[in-house]
């Protein structure tokens, strides 16, 4: 089911950008959880286009409507169907695509693989298919935070604009406070301005940037991931590489961390409050594929907006040289919307863990 | 099914280092393939312990035994069962882990997750299981390789030394021989004479590094991939972040290409020998989740190896502090022998994907 | 993921028969295929209450939308999505049900599973859940139409009232027409006669019956199925018993077919029309797992309809005995609008197996 | 994964009858069970070839051997690996199915489906391939042990040979004493004499039977089983209908409770013993796929043994008409040492489901 992802609490997403909407399907959902559509509407409100200056100003209300799964407010445990109407579609903004190959969109790799497409909009690849994500990481991420688990995803770089490397301690948690004061979503509010200041520098010349999401979750248990394919980083992995854009993953050290001797690199064990504990997180929280009770920390690469408004040499579907000009209301960055949908993915992979780990290791006892 | 991997052409492995057998059942391939336990061998021997003086000097011969699946020297089309009786155990010299916790490798974290561990050689967490990747990848790049498809990993950098930035063009694939032509495995001579000294540097001090496996496929046609969740990159990241000691994953541009703008990193449509090409590939061979029949490029970073030959901080089963000293015959740098298993990893990714594009969209022509 | 099934052409589910839709989602759907609204109707109509006077008199148009998944009257090999708003609804018809358990209903084991439960028309056990299934197999068996396959489901019994013995030839493949002849859809016209006067009778008493539908399939070709768990009557069996009120399933020769020896029961091979054929059918279709080219064969037996207007002893939700009289609009006898369900079960199951065929024999040749 | 079963606990078995060995792979066993060889032996034991004078006088020790997933005599929580040599390997006895196909059995298909075979015994379709199931189920049936459940399958009827409708109480619950009493495994004295004379005429004249196994379970909690694909009948009918010559099944009344009306067929709700009970058990323990902790009662159908004595007619691998004269030690009927196997399989499905239904409703609670 490539449309799917998750073993125990999954989801399913389906629509296009420019079809009649969009939705997901979540199974496996624990029943009795409090949930309104307007819980879920907050974190895409934070995904939203036209939330801010710097990104594209389409006007989608992305208003998400509960079709199934809910009675008198709480889950039921059987599937919960959420779909989000479609609006704003303007395809005549598409008609060029419709013949011409994008250059670094999957218009081409679409027509390879499935003999045709739906030029509109981009089909499957659009962003807005990241909405049934953010929706369901949303009723995830609820259901975390009843066990104390905090995720805070924020951007520690656009282009060449890094927050200080010692303006952040490896250990600190920015409140969501922080994050969100401002639209980029960077909690070091110097590096923020700056950030913003190159965002609309590089829209203003029809051209885009890209950037590093972190990640940091704080309150996991030790004890959640698998010792070998499933390995916790190697499923945040996958989640993040799914995700429009994206480039790179890194936990921990990271490449960085490569650089390092191992009697740097290595994490000592100390005991801290009480219990078991690393005098350092180069492991970002994961050893041996496994949670280990620090904080989860992982970054992720998003490359610069493939749609720029210049013109650019592709090929049509004829297979002859064309030029593009890139026309419509596009994010000259896509980093800020993707920090809740990093977010998402973060708690969708957690709590399918949590319970995966539940169902063989505390459901019998010897 | 946390030990298996893949959709179509699937693998589960199992096997503890010191229990009596390492192994993997093969399930799904192709009938009629011509294979053979000594093509399987080669593959494992370039994993191999003891294959140079660069790496653990364990003698494990590690002789695979075909126990299905095959009939006449064919395969059959049923489960593919590969064993591998371990040898070479040396249970004394893990005494010591078997109270306390060291450092960076999965001890804590399998007590934390199951309740109680096998302390023998880190148990499912060994390198040895990658044994069972590595006899299954043989027979997918088998495969692959009847319809033109190349792969070569290679080392581009070990702790901090790298092959020089212009050494290696983009679009070269460095042969087998260039590879295999020193025990480092990296294709550039004079850098592969420094990265042994540096490797022998670091031993001589009981201490480790890692480093940086870059892999190139070449002959992939373009479709190969889905739009969302299992997208090319994003099950080839999980594949590489899977394997023990990986802390990174990124495909074409990478980290490097979130400082490029769009109008940098976009890959311009052409045409060239007669098919749709792209100018530049700093998408790595995948748009979209799916590959474009470019060369397919990623990069895997491995940390340090955990096991050091010094004196470490740590805490044993009880709680208290304590101090570990390393013994035992271990990698200074496990990066060498993990180059034959990021392409078995990367081989088993791409025919999986191959199966399940040809399934869905060339069973049925309407 | 509990509400999906399928392999590679997968159907996801979801929606209370009282909440404000029913869908379903399917994933692995070839692309190219051309598909309308108005096609899936048909199939939707033929399992539709209030289509006739022996089945139950509420008036659900259940409209079909299609809501993605299709660009141009003809599928992308995207997620499909279709959704049925749900109508008539009289939740006051259910109020009993809320505090009392329905005798052979779900109330108490949703309530024992989850906590808690939709009292509102049986949740996800509602038979409105089948909508969706009936759907995507209309998508099904057009794939199968294209390559010459034919499914029909008919009945064979209504309570003891059954198509005589020897009134259907064991290699007949009744017409559409005639199983559609009278609402019935028993081909048998004097037969079906009889079973529309028995389910009159019954229902003019407040209760209720049951019986067996056979499915024939014509023009699969040999190959089809699993040697092992997946074995074709497998994943049939469990389609089938996936049904609301199914209680068996049999194959071929069935549970009558214990009865002869083996010398009686064997299906000698032949050769008829240039291919290996056999010269019975005992097998139904099926050797070892995989289909041999012949008629696919099996029964389906359902039990007498739960809900009846009968008073009935029950429990309520508090553990103190209760008494419970049936209401509402229900089937006297819901074998007749099962029959298109189990034609669309067949169909997923067989396409289903049909990709998985092609996926690991045909892809590859060496 | 064709030859792999389950969601959490799950198995993956390989191996051919002539080849080196059998086996099967269990994983996602929760950790800290204590298990032995010599109790899976104990399960091996009843299924072996040669262990009474009604089955086959093949002699094969059937040994089980733990290669992994095991530490002083616990499971840890990973892949167990068990594995059976093959001995008395006669494959001159199957040079004639080499090229003729044999009646009734997987030649024929499995050659259409994979292009080749091994034809010595009947490749992966042999009973052989059951070794690894029993092998796991004991794994399974002590686990669900601890939590008291019994589960007790045994022949209700061979051939014509059934026990007396009056003879077993419909709430009875065999001892295993009573089932092992005979080597045909049917609690009822005077019915299993009749078997054993059955099957031993049967067999003199080089004929076959088959025969209904039944199966009982008691002690498994209300809320086991999911509502709609994955239902507990429909998994439980997908496991057996996987077993090699089962032709049906059925749960609770089954094909005759289609003869019931729905006033006889409702199983009143009562309360006994404190808690919410039925009157009846038409149902068979499952109320809209989930159990609702009554006794779980269902039938297997296994058609006669298609290997025979006698001179049957064929066709050979090239098309042309033959006879085929069997030859080889069968047995003259497959049920008896199939009760093990049911059990097994019911074992496997029975405990999956218990940790599914765990994760999803008992991880967290609101």
């Amino acid at each position: 089911m490539p449309n799917s992802f998750g073993t125990l609490f999954t989801i399913t997403t389906w629509g296009e950008s420019h079809g009649a909407a969009i939705g997901v399907v979540i199974d496996g959902c624990p029943p009795g959880l409090p949930i309104t559509a307007a819980e879920i509407q907050i974190e895409l409100d934070r995904r939203r286009p036209g939330q801010s200056d710097i990104v594209t100003p389409r006007k989608e209300a992305d208003a998400v409507e509960i079709l199934s799964g809910t009675y008198e407010g709480r889950t039921t445990g059987t599937p919960i169907s959420l779909v989000v109407r479609n609006t704003d579609q303007r395809p005549a903004a598409y008609d060029e695509m419709k013949d011409k190959y994008r250059p670094s969109h999957a218009d081409f790799t679409y027509e390879a693989k499935y003999g045709l497409r739906d030029p509109r909009g981009g089909g499957r690849s659009s962003a807005r298919e990241t909405i049934g994500r953010v929706a369901a990481g949303a009723i995830a991420r609820k259901i975390l935070a009843t066990r104390g688990v905090e995720l805070r995803a924020f951007i520690t770089r656009i282009h060449d604009v890094a927050i200080p490397a010692d303006a952040l301690a490896p250990d600190a948690l920015p409140t969501l406070a922080a994050i969100e004061a401002t639209p980029v979503r960077c909690p070091h509010p110097a590096t923020a301005v700056a950030m913003i200041e190159r965002i609309k520098a590089v829209r203003s010349e029809g051209d885009s940037v890209g950037g590093v999401i972190q990640c940091r979750v704080r309150g996991l248990p030790a004890g959640l991931g698998e010792p070998v394919f499933d390995r916790l980083e190697a499923d945040l992995a996958k989640a993040m590489l799914s995700l429009p854009a994206t480039k790179g993953f890194e936990i921990g050290s990271g490449f960085a961390g490569t650089l390092l001797r191992g009697s740097e690199h290595n994490d000592a064990f100390t005991v801290r409050d009480g219990r078991v504990r690393t005098a350092t997180n180069h492991s970002g929280g994961v050893q041996g594929g496994i949670s280990n009770g620090e904080d989860l920390v992982f970054n992720v690469a998003f490359k610069p907006t493939a749609t720029i408004l210049q013109k650019q040499q592709t090929v049509d579907t004829h297979g002859q040289p064309a030029e593009l000009m890139g026309k419509g209301r596009h994010d000259p960055c896509v980093v800020p919307r993707a920090v809740p949908i990093v977010e998402a993915m973060a708690a969708l992979v957690l709590l399918d863990h949590w319970m995966r780990h539940a169902a063989q290791n505390q459901t019998f006892t010897f």
